[in-house]
């Protein structure tokens, strides 16, 4: 899994984007575009060392494929593939953006558009301090890289014959957090992304393939139980639709990824997870993303409605906060798309947009056994079968 | 560096005791003693390991040295100097709880005292949401382990004919974190240790080391000129009673360590840092280290004086915040006591009453060039020589 530093990396740029620990990838871009300080070397790195910036955009392109892979590229059913998936993460991230701007009643999302000179870009959407969410992020991205070979044999377990070199791949995502305000209404994470590894030209039989990895998981600061119940249920018809052992499975795997390790807790109350699956039917997998990115609205937007005005005290207030406080750490300790990305240079404001606006952190707190707070700790503990 | 799972091993314990990354230690402890829902594998878990837990204790014993140690250790110098060095941190911490105390005016600090069945523990410090801080922690702490043969000889280079085998070792320190809720009222953090590793009584000429490490570092949310200079001139003189090369050095040291890269800034504005110091004289470095503990009264407390009860807005406010979201940044994505501490079990409330109560992180947060905040930017972009 090591990482060759003189192939040509691209950097995933949407914030966890990237949460499959095979690929290691190095960007060859420098992240931060708006002014700020100037840092005294930064003349002279760009002077020793080749640097893919991302350059912003002011307009939204129809498509950020590669203009060669409309129709000559080498695999027509897998260039469709990507191009109906950069389809589908497009319209869900105009989907989830318009429902939560009704929700919002006037404040609307802040984009930033961008793209790389040799093929990609990416949509950041946010919107912040508003009236229902105080952090809402819903990112696009699609990345073309090289990855080292080894991380590819590793990989596939590819036999030693094959010719060593860096293998090209391509990656496109959905990933977007949603932080409410009001300590009732729950945060909602979801992302869905495709990965696919090109085979070399110049290399008969070389490795092409391809993977879907996803997930849809909420964190209440409070339990309702028909909340969580509504939630999992939709999580549970979109994964029924396909394959009636999806959801249980994916919904251990969601409880054993969002994992806190050092305070033996899951972030929240769970959903959805999967990665790197490949083992089915391709078209099969690409409805089932899709059927997953549509069932966000419907799993989540009721949920808001019904809890979003709801009465609080501070006391509320403070343990959201906190739980918030256990967002972050999850976030910047665990979550491999996030540690990932900041380790190897992708663009911090979409990686960390995944943060709360705020969070808290007190010394030693004990919920008090039996109250509302120990209930969704005791939850979070104990992962529960909802339906 | 890689651990024996099957090597008994003590946890830090303590936030930042063990910056070292020559050390990695894994606990033989469980961590959470405040009663909290039950998760239902612990009594498997307790039946199937054998964990040495942490006591707390209702009174802080004398000593948190092992009965030996008083006169029939193997070297009565050594043993000498972990005794000196508990006496000074212990006395520290009395020394910056009373400062602090005496600045609150009222609120006091909270004790929770620990120990461990064979030998070590410690004294946790917590003031929270008091009349001038947010947080106050000044921890110290004792721990007796045992790290892998690797580890040391790594560490010595020594010759592979010295027989393998764990090697015990001893750890003092203190670590504090003082986070005020004034926006011009600076955080400060300090951090002294002492390290020895023992030699087993049947392997003649065996290993035996000792190393100090420690710092202290303050990290303001805007730059005052004149406490800046105060600050890094109180360091400077504690470093020239000793050797003018420390100050420059260990300045350095500190900007270098304190950086977040993803963000590429220091979370402040540095002060002094040092690690693995075992290259001079053993009772001069002791003298040093207890020289620094005692300079950070007259370091910080006039500084907090003078700003505790300055005016100010809620953008100075939010200000403030943001950069306490960096502080996280960096202590749960690069600090190497935390994240070490973190991974490996220490006593998670001591490791994490580092983070500040509250914490903000607004997308794509530009200050105007010129401002006050643009000015800290620069400074935690640039680090400056402020004498």
């Amino acid at each position: 899994m090591a990482v060759h530093s003189s192939t040509l990396f691209s950097s995933p740029s949407t914030l966890n984007l990237f949460s499959s620990h095979r690929f290691h990838l190095s960007p060859n871009v420098s992240t931060l575009h708006f002014p700020r300080p100037v840092k005294r070397s930064d003349l002279d790195l760009r002077c020793s060392v080749s640097i893919e910036k991302e350059v912003p955009e002011t307009e939204r392109p129809f498509t950020f494929l590669r203009d060669s892979e409309g129709g000559d590229s080498q695999s027509s059913s897998s260039s469709s593939v990507r191009a109906r998936f950069e389809s589908m993460i497009r319209a869900a991230q105009d989907n989830v953006c318009s429902a939560i701007e009704a929700v919002e009643g006037g404040p609307k999302f802040k984009e930033d558009v961008w793209s790389r000179p040799g093929g990609g870009g990416g949509i950041s959407r946010v919107l912040q301090d508003g009236n229902v969410w105080e952090k809402a992020g819903v990112n696009v991205s699609v990345v073309y890289g090289v990855m080292p070979p080894e991380a590819y044999r590793a990989a596939k377990g590819a036999s030693s014959e094959q010719k060593p070199g860096p293998v090209p791949f391509f990656a496109a995502g959905i990933s977007s957090v949603l932080h409410p305000k009001n300590p009732f209404a729950p945060t909602l994470h979801f992302n869905y992304r495709y990965f696919e590894t090109d085979a070399p030209k110049d290399v008969p039989g070389a490795p092409r393939q391809w993977w879907f990895g996803g997930g849809t998981d909420f964190t209440p600061a409070y339990i309702f139980e028909e909340d969580v119940k509504h939630f999992h249920s939709v999580q549970k018809q979109a994964c029924d639709k396909f394959d009636p052992s999806f959801y249980p499975r994916f919904k251990k795997w969601c409880d054993d990824y969002f994992y806190i390790k050092h305070r033996d807790e899951r972030r929240g109350l769970g959903g959805i997870f999967f990665d790197d699956l490949n083992d089915l039917d391709q078209e099969m997998l690409l409805s089932f993303a899709t059927e997953c990115a549509s069932s966000v609205i419907p799993a989540y937007i009721p949920i808001i409605e019904k809890r979003k005005d709801t009465p609080f005290t501070e006391q509320h207030k403070a343990w959201q906060q906190l739980r918030r406080g256990r967002y972050v750490e999850f976030n910047l300790v665990y979550d491999r798309g996030t540690t990932f990305g900041l380790k190897t240079g992708g663009r911090i404001e979409s990686i960390l947009v995944s943060l709360p606006l705020s969070a808290r952190w007190e010394y030693d707190h004990k919920p008090e056994e039996g109250s509302e707070e120990w209930k969704l700790l005791d939850a979070c503990i104990n992962p529960k079968e909802w339906l």
